[in-house]
């Protein structure tokens, strides 16, 4: 198929944080109508909508959602408004939507959006609705929860490599660091090693610090023809590489617990269609809902290689100044993870960086990488976006 | 945009009906196995999955279903595996992408599929995971559910083009009559106008016949590039028009409460993509949750005038050996709703029609139409399906 380019055209987002006040509907409203305003789209121009939400129905009782956003925007009721569900990569499955049918013709304009709202509901509670992305008849039935796993993760790669627990922290301790000047994160206080290596132990080897917190918050992206997109701004961010794969539903089908092979698979796709190398990128926002994740990720998409990905924070590789900068907002670990939001907030970071004007800013950012992952390492979307020449 | 042709070249479902024993994965599984052997087509070649659930979160603590059923199936880890909900609609939602998808060129062969798990669960359980459908800030919070709002509707109904009673319980009749045939329907016995009429009151002027019963169950289609479906199968039936619009997400946004505005959009899409008319179509599902939605949609369908369509079941317009044969399969009404199946269970009967081996036969059907909605007709899908040559 020949494949026209995809624009970014406007962003926008709410904090992550503790919104207990706020809506899915209207969370999810506003980060829109951000996005619609700064894009400077009529918004009875827009196409389609599609809307990331992973937990809604269970915390909130609320499915059905994309139309019920789309009457709240005001847009117009001939087009198709769907959600998207797939986990914590829910809002990079619906950015990858929008893209692939702007990609293909279908259409011009499309409105992609991601939402959770996670903290009216007990811990007890979430933690009962995260593990829907479980499979009930293996992993789930056994009482693994998503920290368990990724602590099993954690041990196998200090095993294998000789990662350190001090590697986790460090990690913890640079999202955090990083965090504090983004107005949109959840945490903004820096931390040491020291509390890191002394919150309480959640399940080991992970300890507090070492897990994303329970948020609330939107994204949202107007999606355009990239042909089309001076029409609407001077600073198109354009969609170069998209991936989108799948990987092991339970524990025992994992071949090797240090690699999460859909982040391997849906990168390739991305690497590929944009004909980037992994040392093309500029700046990264990965998925790290937890520390180790942040390391195991690193080395799937192909920045270190496998097993190095904790000495590379050690090292100082992974900071705002390194040699590839990760999570420059905080990530999920200090940002927030609002698990259905995640992947879209991940782009509004990204994007901000390849306009040159994010609070954490990379100097001379020009290519990004987004990686949004679900389940178990299920499911995964990679982005590649690449500021306009 | 030239699109390309897109074929279904295999189709797989359950029976509709009440299996307490089986999850949404087994059920899932089994449509899509029935698909992809029907198609004859070697299941590491499908390129991508969607998968349409309304409330699996809700009632079986089940999200991130798509890659759950794509490893169960034994699919190509490499290909992106989709959940798409919009309340009962999410089966045509699935539907519709693998059209979207092919026919632009992304891909040459989608597995699409739609389940649902409901009858576990106790009834107050499923009203209250239905309402997740409804906005909660307007008509969920004044208590209204989905029979109410269809009560309202046939109130008007009856006022504004003096339908009766009467026309309600034929339509349940009809649906009743029709799925003795069908080994998939959940309801195997004729019923009398009597017996309807005598049915317990449910929502006023709804009793309980005229009202579908909670089901479990799961469809699927193989979709395959038009131009190569001759490879797999000798009777594809070819998709000629797709449509999916939206509709107001609460009453008071109804200007006409006897009209549901998304099933008027959807269809004029898939007519004018299709060059069809509604008196082209030769046999329609549609989705008659309650017996009054059965009328209103076959008058926003085009094929009788707005408040006729009572009238039209009087006349036998709508039997199998009418004018326009509605439901032949018994319709959500009798055969059952398992409600993010529907849409592809739908299509499932239509399929078998085109090819001339439906157990309710209607004499030479070339040309069907699938109607799936969600919502208070929040939401639409309008799919047309043509016998090739």
């Amino acid at each position: 198929m020949a494949r026209r380019g995809v624009s970014i055209i406007g962003i926008g987002s709410t904090p992550f944080t503790v919104m207990k006040e706020r809506s899915i509907k209207d969370m999810a409203t506003d980060a829109c109508n951000q996005a619609i305003l700064e894009a400077g789209v009529d918004r009875k121009m827009i196409q389609a909508l599609y809307v990331g939400n992973y937990i809604g129905g269970i915390l909130e009782g609320q499915e059905t959602i994309a139309p019920l956003i789309a009457n709240s925007l005001g847009l117009n009721p001939d087009i198709p408004c769907t959600k998207v569900e797939g986990a914590c990569s829910s809002a990079g499955i619906a950015l990858r939507q929008g893209y692939l049918l702007i990609a293909a013709g279908v259409y011009d304009l499309v409105l992609v959006a991601g939402v959770e709202k996670m903290t009216s509901a007990s811990t007890e509670k979430v933690t009962m609705a995260l593990s829907a992305g479980m499979d009930p008849e293996t992993d789930r039935l056994t009482g693994l929860t998503f920290p368990g796993f990724f602590a099993q993760v954690a041990r196998r790669h200090i095993k294998e490599y000789g990662t350190k627990i001090e590697h986790l922290a460090m990690v913890s301790v640079q999202n955090h660091a990083n965090s504090v000047s983004n107005p949109r994160a959840r945490f903004r206080e820096p931390t040491t090693l020291e509390q890191v290596l002394n919150s309480r132990p959640i399940c080991d080897p992970l300890k507090l610090f070492d897990c994303c917190p329970i948020s609330d918050g939107a994204a949202a992206a107007v999606l355009c023809a990239a042909d089309r997109a001076h029409e609407f701004t001077k600073t198109p961010i354009d969609i170069v590489g998209s991936g989108q794969a799948t990987g092991p539903s339970c524990l025992y089908d994992h071949e090797d617990l240090t690699t999460l092979p859909a982040t391997i698979r849906a990168a390739h796709q991305a690497y590929t269609e944009s004909g980037l190398k992994p040392q093309d990128i500029d700046v990264v926002e990965l998925h790290n809902c937890f520390t180790i994740a942040e390391i195991v990720d690193s080395e799937d998409l192909g920045f270190f290689p496998k097993g190095r990905g904790g000495f590379a924070v050690e090292e100082g590789l992974t900071a705002v100044d390194g040699k590839v900068p990760i999570n420059p907002s905080g990530g999920l670990i200090a940002k927030g993870h609002p698990v259905g939001a995640t992947g879209l907030g991940q782009l509004y970071e990204v994007v901000r960086q390849l306009r040159g004007d994010h609070e954490n800013q990379v100097q001379n950012a020009e290519i990004g990488l987004v990686h949004n992952m679900g389940g178990s390492g299920t499911i995964c979307t990679v982005h590649i976006v690449k500021r306009r020449g």
